[in-house]
């Protein structure tokens, strides 16, 4: 085993013991496997480096519980498309990390590496707190609400959610296809825009990144300014102070979006109702009540209000596409506040509905803190297919927010 | 068991035993599920109709291959979307029809129920040819590049490919993302009306077919003219002919859309190199030299050239909105010709490259022939999302075309 090969294993193993009784991040994981992969590990642009795969990624060699007792024990046949990228870039794939059910919001028993008591958001858990304390440097997340920028948020890390398409979903158990988005959580932007080179494509290429400043930004409070906590507040106008030391900013509200997340519900609900029809019809006793409740309301929008949806979403994504004239980047807020109780469930959705209804590539970065020191996420947005731009000048941001605070279980 | 569950159950046995030997429609079926099935079957808006499912799409009881010694023996965990839509409006699933490799190009072994040394056509073959003979009422296919039209035309039968993303893909093996499309075959488009009040959404809603003379008809030869055998020629031209009886008939080529073909197999081999990345990365050996090539062009495409193709299909898809403001309806060759010799493969999909590259709806409508009496069949296509329109018109044109031959071996 080359030197590389062995300190990776050594690496994930030491990380794992340290942290996963604690954290409980992943569903399943195999200290004999991760030895033979490492020792195996392809010679690509990603050797050296893990990786955790939510537990709605099919994976051959570990089984794939979509987070539900409906799927307990099931092993996929073949590794998603993305798991096979990676893996054929050298990365060794960890094990599964724990997400909500069917990525919606039954929570996982991940805990907030910040505060255990604390939720570390829905419904990527397993991989933004497995990432947080060091236990992968990849983790595939996915988002069809807020499901990566939230946790992302609560446990101070990088997510990278891409334009809507950027990499396959095949392999991938689907929630609600209009908006189903795979992406990854690190915990700086150069590793994500790694991964990026690797799952862009059926062959991995080298990394462009190089941080670069962009022209404006566009402070965006949206719509929903009123539901940001005090947290969330300060953490955007912090960013808009230290941003504009070096680049122009203006602040904007976007007030005419904000039926946008009445459409992402219509569309998401409808869609689900669909994705899900066979547990809804065979297995209805093995849902929790907050599933059964999605799909209900799914059933209940007609063919008509659902279609009038999908094409005020493309309307608004054109708007949007003319505010992107005048901003390089939009800054917004990634959830309400810092991370809830975790009895209160796994946080807010409101702050990611609009941006995900509209495809955009997302970057969430870390650095900002509440009062109490936990971290408050803000993101970072550019218009659709922008998505090398939009790492490189999230590399540039990062270099401006301070430094991440590390989780207090890691001091 | 009510007098319709236990005809039901009666036709389709009778149905199975009297044919199958002979075509080989179907990968799997089983006789006592099929009673149960019919049995039990829900007080729906389908009861009374059998069902065939390719084998692409995920069944629990039936094992499902994709046409793939890789997943010989596979059992999905959970049934497709479409799959429980249809059984809880009332249908019987009889069981998984043959399909080519994973959707693709390499045959199995169902037969052209009008001349049993020809193809049935790839990739829905085994559902196009189990409709042919009245196996089943409704054949679940599915479409990424002409998988549907072609062996609806080569087998005589009404195909109907809705707009890209009306029917949910969900528990449906990808090939490529872009296109994929699940669509219904039938021996009348009503039945294909009826199946789409099933299909389109979570809870079955009524049909709304009326048949329905359009205003505007456009024969588009389509830049492949040249390309159409004398049967194909002669089709399209007597289709123009006994329309031109009732509508204005207009001829055109759409020279512009040249093009389209190539972007299609850019798009196609770059988004399937990735879907079916793990079979070529671990399973290679068990692949067929067409998938292996498909793959391998695929991955020698770069991510630029790849999303070159698809904003420049996005523009084709908004010139061709234009032109459906001068006609209701476009009549387009289905396919070049008659089916060809089995070894000779499954047809070429030239003719429905443009059209899936569109997103647009269409329906193969049968009932024309060649010299020797093979059917040939002709496609309708409408404005994307006139899917209801489409199928109304399609209505009206069906009784205008002459009836049907029946295949050799039903008579």
């Amino acid at each position: 085993m080359s030197e590389t090969r062995a300190a990776m294993a050594s690496k994930i193993l030491n990380g794992i013991e340290k942290y996963e009784p604690q954290v409980k991040a992943f569903t399943s994981y195999d200290p004999v496997r991760i030895r033979q992969d490492a020792d195996m590990a392809s010679p690509g642009p990603l050797l050296g480096m893990s990786v955790g795969v939510k537990d709605i990624i099919d994976t051959v060699h570990y089984p794939t519980s979509h987070g539900s007792p409906i799927y307990a024990g099931y092993h996929a046949p073949s590794d998603a498309a993305c798991v096979t990228q990676l893996k054929t870039a050298g990365a060794v794939c960890v094990g599964k990390t724990v997400t909500t059910e069917f990525a919606f919001f039954s929570p996982g028993p991940t805990v907030n590496p910040y505060d255990v008591a604390r939720t570390p958001g829905g419904s990527s858990s397993g991989s933004a707190a497995a990432v947080a304390v060091g236990m992968v440097d990849i983790g595939l997340a996915s988002q069809t609400a807020a499901s990566l920028t939230r946790p992302a948020s609560y446990c101070g890390i990088v997510g990278f959610k891409p334009s809507y398409g950027r990499y396959a979903a095949a392999g991938i158990k689907s929630l609600a296809p209009s908006f189903d988005t795979l992406g990854t959580m690190t915990r700086d932007v150069a590793t994500a825009a790694l991964a990026d080179g690797v799952l862009k494509g059926p062959t991995a290429v080298p990394s462009t990144f190089k941080p670069q400043r962009p022209s404006t930004i566009g402070i965006c409070r949206t719509p929903h300014w009123d539901a940001a906590e005090e947290a969330t507040q300060k953490a955007i106008e912090k960013a808009g102070v230290l941003f504009s030391e070096e680049v122009q900013v203006t602040y904007i509200d976007l007030e005419d979006f904000a039926e946008a997340a009445d459409l992402h519900i219509t569309i998401m609900s409808y869609e689900a109702a669909q994705a899900l029809g066979w547990e809804y019809a065979d297995r209805r006793p093995l849902l929790s009540s907050q599933i059964v409740g999605l799909l209900e309301a799914g059933k209940q929008i007609d063919y008509a209000t659902y279609r009038a949806a999908l094409a005020r979403a493309e309307e608004l994504r054109c708007l949007m596409a003319d505010i992107f004239a005048n901003y390089d980047v939009l800054v917004a807020p990634a959830a309400p506040g810092e991370a809830p109780l975790a009895e209160s469930g796994t946080g807010s959705p409101l702050f990611s509905r609009l941006w995900t209804l509209l495809r955009l590539p997302t970057v969430t970065l870390p650095g900002l803190t509440s009062s109490s020191g936990l971290p408050v996420g803000v993101q970072l947005l550019s218009a659709y297919g922008t998505d090398e731009d939009l790492l490189n000048w999230a590399g540039w941001a990062e270099t401006i927010l301070p430094p991440r605070p590390f989780p207090s279980m890691c001091i």
